[in-house]
């Protein structure tokens, strides 16, 4: 602990044995400190640099979120970086022990909140893509430009399983199974933190893979969120209860993140919400009992945002911060993001009135001081301001993003209409996101509509076709009509129409208002259907029946039931980053050939809610004929079309019985009988023909895609462990003999597991 | 057990104490046969009862139900009577040891399968009455009319909480509180029972109270359902799955049955979903643990029809019905209801392979056994037919019936048009609902709409005005037009429209089709607004600003944001049954001043779903102001108008703490400062300020109804035992120290809940 920093100030040289010594030499303040984060922006109280700097000093606050966030304008890179290091400088010659800082960023879907960063699709079109290697390279240029700026942890990967289309979060989500969360959020966080060992031959699609790896450390630490059920929330309501049992719980929210611990995650983020009565931010049974004792975490665990503040003023459960801080601490929680010296006043209170003890405190401590320690701040915390301008959004990375976007695209219907041709003469390319990057980007982005660089689809459109055969008529904003008339008119003089339709950016419950919209305007909870005047716009291009393409740009799966009746083809881009709109017009006009399937259902109506791909059977009492069915989406999870044909056939197992700790590899056939190349991506379902307790009709066992040529064929192998055909729930969780029924596509066959083998 | 029948056999008199003797004479065959009952009529296999008969004698069933259900065509009083005397006489003089039969029914709305019964509103108008008198009169004469025609046994009362107004099992509820329907269920279990004590003074309001009591014996033995939880099916599916946390379904569902059970009932039925994986019915945790260990229940557990052929059918939690027989006897069921033969065989195998203990046989025949003592049937099962007919529906049963539908009427909106002049000279009546007594009874009634006997809406309204004074135009089918043109032109002659508009009838998934509709034709669960038929309807009726009145007569609730926007008087009449339309007339008209108050909330669409009164708080993390409304109905839970005005106010509470054990009355002022007499309930909720768990932002403690004229008030009490104010989870119920805000209405008191006192 003797070395000396460039200046000649004595300089911790933490390493993870030196962490004791330290402690000890820790007053109860500046552990508390330690205890508790803070935030440059307007925040409830607006907080400055300098008021960050001061509670550096004076109250030994140990974690700062200065940009990369969404209640900051700082959105230049460079200036980032400087700013990251000022406050490192301040936390480390200013302070006693000089501590480096935590510095955590929202990277959603890049470090997208900076200006100039590489902003991918949102994870419910990487979910699309069914991709691992794009998304864990996703992850690993998100990492690399936020270290860029001086961030140390993203507040990711999401883990959250999005079971209720009306939620304002879905896009965050890899969609609505628990099995391709947990493996994509996997990916990401592999990609996040530099463990990734990309492997270029499980790569067989046709992505551009020059960029080359940085070998560097890990460049980021990433948190598992929401910890440990946040997609289902009643009336898709953002942060509103979690209402399931204890075995839905165990069955569709916890295996995504037992993935994820397992594959390594730096911190993990309760949800805000309560499940069976307890808010996970003050819950012992969920933070402490089920996350470090049942799934063995030894990471630290990080509040999100308020969530310390909601137990007294939102859940009930405290009638204080006071006692919020002693729910929540007890509990398992180890740093109050945002609660700043406040929070720590409180724990440094707490521990005084021996109501917490300085062991507890310790335990947490030593876990946050573990982590800075494992990200080498304490040998170097500053970044350099040059090399974040130009490592955000090099041309690797910009490509990366937009294969990604590529790969997420999903038709959904086609009736021969696409792919146009390039060589038409007059095309329409109307509506609200036809010609708008904000809701191209979707939320946790950067906020300044004039700082934003991308392709719209119009511009995506110009470049394939040429500027002087596009026409470009707004039509709608995304509530209110902009002239319909003369983008109908125009619909009737164009060789074709692309109407780009959908939801602008939201974060959370599609807010914030004061940025963008009266609160209650769609996209809003209750909505699932396009607005009167997006689907008055379409109605009228239709009429002038001008072969017409829907393009839609959205976070939700939109109920779009006349559209799949009348128009010829539809495109779903999910919120597809800065070069969706490349993306689109590739695939609208044929240049690439989608292959994006649905990683979340299409819901004919909110009527039809919940509406899952895994739902668990039950009786028809009065006659099966006079039942509508269970699952009657507009368009089912895994759904998406191709220009060329594909069969899938001869599902195999390895073997036709394993034991209940065995496993099985799947393989099935797949072969392009078309006359294009293109990819393809298989799900593979099981499920359990007899348990003791009632499992779903099908569960999400397994995926794989394949890169073939006409008349090409593959041999897609998944392999599935038997752990993944357990029941689970409250007091059980094992695999039962009896038969299992894979299923991809048309094909299954049968597995037995039997009692006496492996 | 030597006394002899009329005709000289003998026959057990069994007294409880002969019991273990008859069961030590009973072969393990007998035995089996009294836990499997059989049916006449056509369900997979139509019977004949010639084939119950058979079975009786050769297979020992013990129960049968021969009429009164869904599926005989056998409707007639006296023939019904006949035939049960029939069988028991069968059962009594065929078999070796005579033992005379359980003849359950669904009498759900008063003995509505037979015609020229009672039939009364369904529970859900009932429960809009708020007044427990009229329910326990109504199970009285059910009760009374059932055992007229040999009925033993009612499958009621329905206690499920409706908590998705989807559903197509709303109607047959009392509601979406747990406290509402609690205590009317006891209600209707004490008038079916017999068990009552009618208390003229607590009936405040005007009900015609001439009938006297029987003071009979119990008149028919009464079955709570569904247990333990039915009311809040996945996407308002019926017998889908319950997705619920254990503390939720400990505040919501259990409350229901802890209420009933303690008033007392001979059956429980499980319900037919699963609930945390496990089927009702097949589910030692619910049936043996919680129903008999920790709720104390020591009646008898009889299936639900199918619901034992559903464990291998639809759960998959059995491979066979020998395996469904055993999971359901062991996990405490007593009677598979319609099983038949079928299952009495697999008893016996059962016992034989030494699955299933002969002395578990014992405990289930022994329940049953005791029932038919405890209602006589040992010594008399036999019924007059003459007196059936005579019973049925005689006047002072249907003026009880008019009373509860009067009292259910629930005004929704009147801008000022309601009540409309009985002196009008033209008034057009119109919609599919407006002369369809079928449509007006709902499902759960004589099939055959030639049978039907009560008084139409067009009838009541030409009762009302005169014949002379009604023009009649159909206008719609429940989805199809029927001339709107010649509908709105009688509107544009007219002084006044009512236009009766709604649901026709169904039961369970809206079927069975065969009956009424194909499969997914409005009404169906996905769809809460008025059919496009309907509303071109409502819409040309109002379009000619002729004063326009909606009356709804249908199960659920419907989204109405259309009429309610536009149209100046909605009053809805649920069900209201045989004299629905002299109810709805005289509330139209203004003979009857509306006092009904909705006991489900009404949502504004099915996107807004969940919506109920005592929804869980939780966090708005980007700001309450940017967050639409959590509950945000069409019209709340409690809502109901009069044609006279009420003040609330004074609500004081008998003390301003209480222990633990203790209990409080609240008593609220309810004052009519209007011009004409009328009634008026309350309701009473409370919210748990802070608590260990997160609990509802207002649960439903009390209800209470006062009958006043112009100037009178009166002090309205209602008693709340600190039980209701638990908090109630996995392993706790506890009532947690702290404060308790009661309101009602507007008015708000604070109890404090201190541990040191009673």
């Amino acid at each position: 602990m003797d070395s000396e920093t460039e200046n000649g100030r004595p300089r911790p040289e933490v390493s993870a044995d030196d962490i004791d010594e330290l402690l000890a030499e820790m007053t109860l303040e500046e552990k508390a400190g330690q205890l508790a984060g803070t935030y440059v922006g307007k925040l409830g109280t607006e907080k400055t640099l300098e008021d960050a700097e001061r509670e550096i000093t004076e109250d030994h606050i140990g974690a700062v979120s200065p940009f990369g966030i969404g209640i900051t304008t700082l959105d230049d890179p460079a200036r980032a970086a400087e700013v990251a290091n000022r406050l490192q400088r301040h936390a480390v010659e200013e302070t006693r022990l000089g501590i480096p800082l935590s510095v955590p960023v929202d990277a959603v879907h890049g470090h997208a909140y900076i200006n100039g960063a590489t902003v991918f699709p949102h994870n419910v079109g990487m979910a699309a893509t069914r991709d691992p290697t794009l998304v864990e390279r996703g992850g690993e240029i998100t990492g690399r430009e936020a270290r860029a700026t001086g961030a140390t942890l993203n507040y990711g990967p999401t883990l959250d399983v999005a079971r209720d289309q009306r939620w304002g979060r879905v896009f965050e989500t890899y969609g609505e199974s628990s099995y391709l969360c947990g493996e994509l959020a996997a990916a990401e966080a592999r990609g996040l933190r530099g463990d990734g060992d990309v492997d270029e031959t499980l790569r067989v699609s046709s992505a551009n893979q020059n960029a080359e790896r940085s070998g560097d450390d890990p460049t980021i630490a990433a948190t598992a969120k929401h910890f440990p059920a946040y997609g289902q929330p009643e009336r898709g309501e953002d942060a509103s209860v979690v209402e399931i049992s204890e075995s839905t719980f165990r069955r569709t929210f916890l295996p995504a993140f037992e993935r994820v611990l397992d594959e390594g995650v730096d911190a993990v983020m309760p949800c805000y919400n309560s499940i069976d009565g307890e808010p996970a931010h003050g819950s012992e049974r969920f933070l402490t009992d089920l996350l470090r004792g049942e799934l063995g975490f030894d990471g630290f665990v990080t509040s999100d945002w308020g969530g310390v503040d909601h137990l007294h003023e939102d859940h009930g459960t405290s009638d204080s911060r006071r006692t919020s801080a002693w729910q929540a601490f007890t509990a398992g929680l180890d740093l109050v993001s945002v609660g700043g010296p406040d929070y720590a006043e409180e724990v440094v209170e707490l521990v005084r009135k021996e109501e917490l003890s300085e062991r507890r405190l310790d335990e947490s401590v030593r876990r946050i001081l573990e982590l800075k320690a494992r990200l080498g701040l304490f040998e170097d915390p500053y970044v350099d301001p040059d090399g974040a301008t130009d490592t955000l959004a090099n041309d690797d990375h910009r490509e990366a993003s937009l294969d990604a976007a590529r790969d997420s695209m999903t038709l959904l219907k086609n009736d021969g209409v696409l792919p146009l041709s390039e060589s038409l003469d007059d095309v329409l390319v109307t509506g609200p996101n036809a010609d708008d990057l904000h809701h191209q980007f979707g939320g946790w982005s950067v906020m300044d509509d004039s700082d934003l660089q991308g392709v719209t689809v119009r511009e995506g459109i110009e470049d394939v076709v040429g500027e002087e055969s596009v026409t470009y008529e707004p039509g709608a904003t995304i509530t209110e009509e902009a002239d319909v008339d003369a983008a109908a008119d125009a619909a009737e003089d164009a060789d074709a129409a692309v109407v780009v339709l959908g939801e602008d950016w939201y974060i959370h419950e599609f807010g914030p208002q004061q940025m963008n919209r009266p609160t209650g305007d769609f996209p809003t909870r209750t909505q699932l259907e396009l607005p009167e005047a997006q689907q008055n716009l379409l109605e009228a291009v239709q009429a002038t029946e001008t072969p017409t393409v829907l393009v839609l740009v959205s976070g939700r799966p939109l109920s779009i039931p006349w559209a799949d009746e009348n128009v010829p083809g539809i495109l779903t881009a999910y919120y597809p980053g800065m070069d969706g709109g490349t993306a689109i017009a590739e695939t609208v006009f044929g240049r690439h050939n989608p292959s994006g399937r649905l990683p979340v259902s299409v819901p004919r109506s909110a009527g039809h809610l919940p509406t899952v791909f895994d739902y668990l059977p039950h009786p028809t009492p009065i006659g099966a004929d006079e039942h509508p069915d269970s699952y009657d989406p507009l368009y089912p999870f895994g759904h998406g079309l191709s220009y060329t044909d594909f069969e899938v056939s001869g599902l195999t197992l390895s073997s036709e019985s394993i034991g209940p700790a065995g496993e099985i590899t799947a393989s099935v056939t797949v072969e392009n009988v078309g006359d294009r190349a293109g990819d393809r991506s298989v799900d593979l379902f099981v499920e359990d023909v007899v348990s003791s307790r009632v499992t779903p009709v099908r569960e999400h066992v397994g995926f794989a895609k394949a890169s073939l040529e006409p008349g090409e064929s593959a041999e897609l192998e998944m392999t599935v462990p038997a752990d993944a055909l357990a029941v689970r729930g409250r007091d059980y969780e094992r695999v039962e003999p009896g038969e299992f029924v894979f299923s991809c596509e048309e094909e299954t066959t049968t597995l037995t597991v039997e009692p006496g083998r492996n």
